[in-house]
């Protein structure tokens, strides 16, 4: 059995148990039931990730998969290909978005190399480079169904490993030009709905290359017919290795049953291929920022995960993550220190009263 | 000239040159233009605050407003009145949600009692009483003019002495049973728009209690006859000592050019009256989250201040604040330690190019 089909196997769903017992000690706080909204909801879910009632995070990451598409060459990205691999580079100078975000929010950050065409002479770069980038996607599969299965085994990987390191909370990034046009063919081809409803402007396309990009997305899934049934099947012929990593880390974070946060697009469409793997994979997912682009409300949609934060967003990187984790840790540490009605009704027990009739 | 009058005559628009300079600055950051969204809009909006480029926040404080109202008696809360008096304590033994949420976001907070009902024998609580809660609004007007001038010079003098303590970043928090019906009753008047519209379950009220307090509003509004163009009119007839504390802290924020950050339904309201009194007060202020209550919709679309979070919250207390603290300070880090393009393009100069044709 591959190491894909172990992780698909052994994930279970999230203790509904705790998750019960959770919303029942919260309802016992000195507030209104339910009016801290999802702050309640994501102080609930970590207990079911967790099966403990009081959580607590220590060290977080963000794993950021770097990888090239060879569609690129059909000029659907307004950035020149080898972009991809300074901005990789440069993750690890700690000088971007995401970096920097990381930083101020204390996570540390994993920049994988699982695609970038070239070589790196930097030690910061894990390297489990699948290939030197995808195949064009409108001359044929992007991937072998077998490169497609090792890029999401090194998500799995990843966290397998920053899992023995202790980090219990992590994000997800990417860097890959041309990475809104496979997410958005993905998506296309996953949720079998039409190119124009899921693809946007990515990083800032004239209407002129807007549409170039979506008559090549159009192209790429009449030429490879992917099978929607197939999640395989979808990211080898229309995916990338980046999406494919971050699939393995959705999966890899519920197989360790620990918390993982979606960022934008990109993100949001490794999620989507990681729940239709295994719909258990949802119970360990956090949403965090919603991105401009269109297709995300369609991933929305069927995860059921509604962005916590609205801060019109298109960067990538993962740069939603940090804030996202400083709203879970916030949620957390609110629950876990906010008194009862009991404890706080000292002058009298109307709150208490009040409880007890609704 | 009272106090009031001196700090509406001393607001000053934000610096639109600080507001430019910062934009083009940001705009030759590593990044798409514009791909940070709103945390690039956060970090020139602080420029034009404070006329610098590069911001950081060193002392945050949380105002909460404590007051009670008369129309309690009218049966529009499901919360007993007293409640109001137990809170407020509360606040001070750290315990509730604003609480453990500023804690956990380093932000301290004020516990004003600006007009509960009964004594207090606590000294972390800031005695500033204008009356022991004002009177019930369906007989006649809630508060005297005077109290009302009173009340927002106590929410100026607040932030005039936290910022001689160093505070450079504020949260607007409140405690008042019922006061979710007399903002219902500001922002219906001031905005002249159906009670029905603006009117929430507040902290949940049965359909039957619900209806009761449309009725009550109604009945406020009918007798009080509150003039639309005359803030202070509408605020001493069908507000509270809370809502015009938080309308003067406001004020005392864009007085000392310090940026001040809205919460719920109760804030929007004060920050929609402080507005009206003088439109330059908007320049300092940041929103938080999106409460359920229906009504701050139509203060959002005046103010033209979106919610950065949608947490389903309606707590109040401040609540918002903190989280929305992170936010702020995770973008002023972030565009004041990204690298620009130049910087960033160590392997070549595309990204500069890019930018350059753009």
């Amino acid at each position: 059995m591959s190491l894909l089909e172990e992780a698909l196997k052994s994930i279970t769903p999230a203790d509904k148990d705790a998750i019960e017992k959770s919303k029942k000690r919260i309802d016992n706080l000195t507030k209104p039931i339910g009016s801290m909204g999802t702050l309640e909801d994501i102080a609930s879910k970590m207990a079911g990730i967790t099966g403990k009632l009081y959580n607590e995070i220590y060290k977080k990451n963000i794993i950021i998969m770097c990888s090239d598409n060879g569609v690129c060459e059909e000029g659907v990205s307004a950035c020149p290909q080898n972009l991809t691999r300074i901005v990789t580079n440069n993750y690890t100078r700690g000088i971007t978005g995401v970096c920097t975000l990381a930083k101020y929010n204390n996570s540390d950050i994993t920049v994988v190399d699982i695609g970038v065409k070239g070589e790196f002479n930097n030690s910061k770069i894990i390297n489990r480079k699948i290939n030197h980038g995808t195949k064009n996607m409108c001359k044929g599969a992007a991937m072998t169904k077998e490169e497609a299965v090792k890029a999401i085994e090194v998500g799995i990987e990843m966290v397998d490993n920053l899992v023995k390191q202790g980090y219990d909370l992590f994000g997800t990034g990417e860097m890959g030009i041309a990475n809104t046009a496979t997410s958005a063919a993905v998506m296309a081809a996953i949720l079998d709905c039409p190119v124009d409803l899921v693809t946007g402007k990515g990083s800032g396309l004239t209407e002129e290359q807007f549409s170039t990009k979506k008559s090549v997305i159009k192209k790429a899934l009449d030429i490879n017919k992917p099978n929607k049934e197939d999640v395989l099947d979808v990211i080898s012929k229309v995916g990338g290795f980046d999406i494919a990593g971050m699939c393995g880390s959705f999966i890899g974070a519920a197989k360790n049953k620990v918390p993982i946060v979606i960022d934008g697009f990109i993100s949001y469409t490794a999620a989507l291929c990681a729940y239709r793997l295994n719909k258990n994979v949802k119970d360990y997912i956090f949403p965090s920022h919603l991105s401009k682009e269109p297709g995300v409300e369609y991933a929305i949609k069927e995860l059921g995960l509604e962005p916590m934060l609205n801060l019109k967003m298109r960067l990538g990187e993962g740069s939603g993550c940090p804030l996202a984790f400083n709203i879970i840790e916030s949620a957390l540490y609110s629950m876990n220190n906010m008194a009862t009605l009991k404890e706080a009704s000292v002058e009298g027990d109307f709150f208490v009263d009040i409880r007890e009739e609704n």
